[in-house]
């Protein structure tokens, strides 16, 4: 790693640590923070810099972190919506995805890249089928960073599956100066047994990797359980061996006492997806109990067929939203909680160290959001504007591991007409739809 | 009347009144839709447009009602969040509206209307303290459709109060072409006495104007109500006359059976408010079931002080997904019903005819949205990508009685840049912050 790369923020108001808002410079060196200061704090050798950016009117904040995902899936938006969950799967999901090849998946997840980046997310958790070494290309060549897995269905080939998984691993573990992290990705209790579980937990602590799995999304995957296994997901996954890795588990939508009790001890961290359990009417997820609890809650949006964006900002918004109105309490889960699940909590539950937070020694990976649109007005408190009032065409600047993706709108590092076009016609190939609009 | 228009959009797909999407040429002259035809059917003689408007990749759907907001709030966004609902009416809301004068009231609707137009919206409900003669003449400027009603509380000055809604209705009931409608805005049972509504009720009906007030919005209301009257709120209001005139009743969040019988026999008209609901924990609205009844269910987005935008587009997701979500129901509140409740419900909600809907000899309210980015890929089906994934960022082109009050998203009827400045000015006066961003 030897790029040279000095970038300053100037004048720009940022979200700290801390919770607060204050003015500041902030110096980017290479791929990190290197200072934060008062804004205009001694003289500047406007030289040294590869970038000047004005902050003025612009709230920097950390990259959002997209803990939960499949790319690719982006190829399925608006194919099928509000059909019952199970015909929406066997009719309209599983036969399209597969049909998937090598190509959709990397243009599935282009196209994601693009989205993702121009909504201000810089880092996501991506579980997905065959061919994730092609989402692993897409992370270098967009610049962003990635938390992938292979999503590992216990029901055909599973062996095959879970040496991909290892192929994946030994790979990319670490590529792209670091911006690839490589998890395993069992799918949920019930599409895997025991045994399998059991075998990825011994092949993935071999490798020293992490876990991706979905817990407790649907009613019925609870009772399922029950019906088989006798004990709720949690406690049967527990005796796998699987929760010592290290585990980011999707969705915990319905959770008894002792479950959250185990999702405590073991450390377990939390991907919730408000928007796609919402839309597939899965439920709503004891969130504030969860925070109260001081367990890692992180936030994602689940593929684009369930949400049907990757805009991490909706998902903020609906955090803050969704769990108000189901306590009937005004002060659960506040703007600045719900924007520290987006970025800090996030970094914590995809399990990736020193990115969310805007801080000296942090990786530079953070957003600028223009504050002059008018549903920034008046700006007394960019937080509450950021969480309750502002979308995300206000996502101006996307900079991570200290290179710019994104200025002013316009991406750095993928051709969006081009990626679009390969779109389409692979979308079109897949549904067997005719692209009428 | 007697303005030259004729506008024809070439070559879009439109929401048609069946819920379907095809392809179009629409055409305008002066208010209204003139013409809905299969797309380049015929020869059109350019000369005779003074529009020609290329409708390729755009999508046409009414535009939005907001049935239910308090403009002028814009100034009071952002001020204060997160915090108890008594809390924050007593200490930071009411305190700051008691300063407001007749120029605030003008520049926070000014504000609104930039922002109600940049997101799509066309028509909307507002209901505010005095002044509303300013909000008035913004509606005449800015080319919006509004239906206004002066906010009776009938606490202090109540005859007072009575008499400016009278003095609204009789200056501008029907003005600026037709676009003005005037209703009377009692606030609520519990800011009214049962004789202050028989005296409203008197006073709107021999007017022949409607009724526009907030019912059943939280629990302490429904237990203020039942103490002090022994009944519920829609119980006791239907015996002061005031549902005889019809009514537009905001919130309607908890709601016994017999309240949905009078709603559904006094054909009162809901406007559900989600964002507001949610962000103040008020509750969750029984939308799905009043809908199976037949109940007209308009949204809207509340004042910016408690959603904290006037963004239709997130009212119409929010109505998507939190149903879904309450019920446990994937199939409720489809996104066809939820894009009707902004538009043909919403224009029903206010009671006002000929809108809504893209019909011939409807007004010319529609807007354009813009199908080319990111989000609305893979285009299968538009209605579905505008409920779940697009933002208002989308909006292109904004029509209102035929004339175009946004194109490419420029406004063409209001000063954005200065609207801003003056509002900035107003706010820091009324709430005494320095304005640091």
């Amino acid at each position: 790693m030897s790029f040279e790369n000095e970038i300053i923020i100037r004048n720009v108001n940022y979200f700290k640590p801390d919770g607060k808002v204050a003015a500041a410079d902030i110096f980017i060196k290479d791929d990190k923070i290197s200072n934060i200061t008062q804004p205009n704090s001694g003289n500047v050798d406007a030289k040294k810099f590869s970038n000047i950016i004005d902050g003025h009117g612009k709230f920097a904040v950390p990259g959002f972190i997209n803990a939960h995902t499949h790319a690719s899936m982006t190829l399925l938006r608006s194919c099928s919506d509000d059909v019952a969950l199970m015909e929406w799967l066997q009719k309209d999901i599983w036969p399209v995805e597969a049909k998937m090849k090598s190509k959709d998946i990397r243009v599935g997840a282009e196209l994601a890249a693009v989205e993702m980046i121009k909504s201000g997310t810089t880092t996501f958790a991506d579980m997905y089928g065959p061919n994730m070494e092609e989402v692993a290309k897409v992370v270098e060549k967009s610049g962003m960073r990635g938390a992938l897995s292979r999503g590992l269905v216990g029901i055909l080939n599973p062996e095959e599956k879970l040496a991909t998984n290892v192929e994946l691993f030994k790979n990319f573990n670490g590529a792209a100066n670091g911006r690839i992290k490589v998890m395993f990705g069992p799918h949920a209790i019930y599409t895997c047994t025991l045994d399998y579980l059991r075998k990825i937990a011994d092949t993935a602590g071999k490798l020293g990797a992490e876990i991706h799995i979905h817990m407790n999304e649907t009613l019925d995957e609870i009772d399922g359980c029950m019906e088989k296994h006798g004990k709720r997901p949690f406690e049967v996954v527990a005796e796998t061996g699987l929760f010592e890795l290290g585990t980011l588990a999707a969705h915990c939508v319905h959770l008894s006492d002792n479950e959250i009790k185990i999702i405590k001890e073991k450390k377990i961290r939390v991907a919730h997806n408000p928007g796609s359990n919402m839309k597939l009417a899965s439920g709503i997820s004891p969130v504030p109990k969860l925070l109260s609890e001081k367990i890692v809650v992180g936030l994602g949006t689940d593929g684009a067929s369930s949400n049907n964006n990757l805009d991490m900002l909706e998902e903020i918004r609906l955090a803050a939203l969704l769990h108000k109105a189901a306590t009937l309490d005004p002060l659960v889960v506040p703007a600045t909680e719900a924007l520290k699940m987006a970025t800090e909590y996030g970094a914590q539950a995809v399990g990736i160290e020193n990115i969310g937070r805007l801080e000296k020694n942090y990786k530079a990976d953070l957003i600028l959001l223009d504050m002059s649109g008018v549903d920034w007005q008046p700006c007394y408190n960019p937080v509450s504007l950021l969480v309750y009032s502002a979308n995300s065409s206000s996502v101006d600047t996307v900079i991570v591991d200290g290179k710019i993706l994104m200025e002013k709108r316009e991406l750095k590092t993928l051709d969006e007409e081009k990626i679009i076009a390969e779109f389409k016609t692979c979308a079109n190939r897949l549904t067997g739809y005719s692209y009428r609009f």
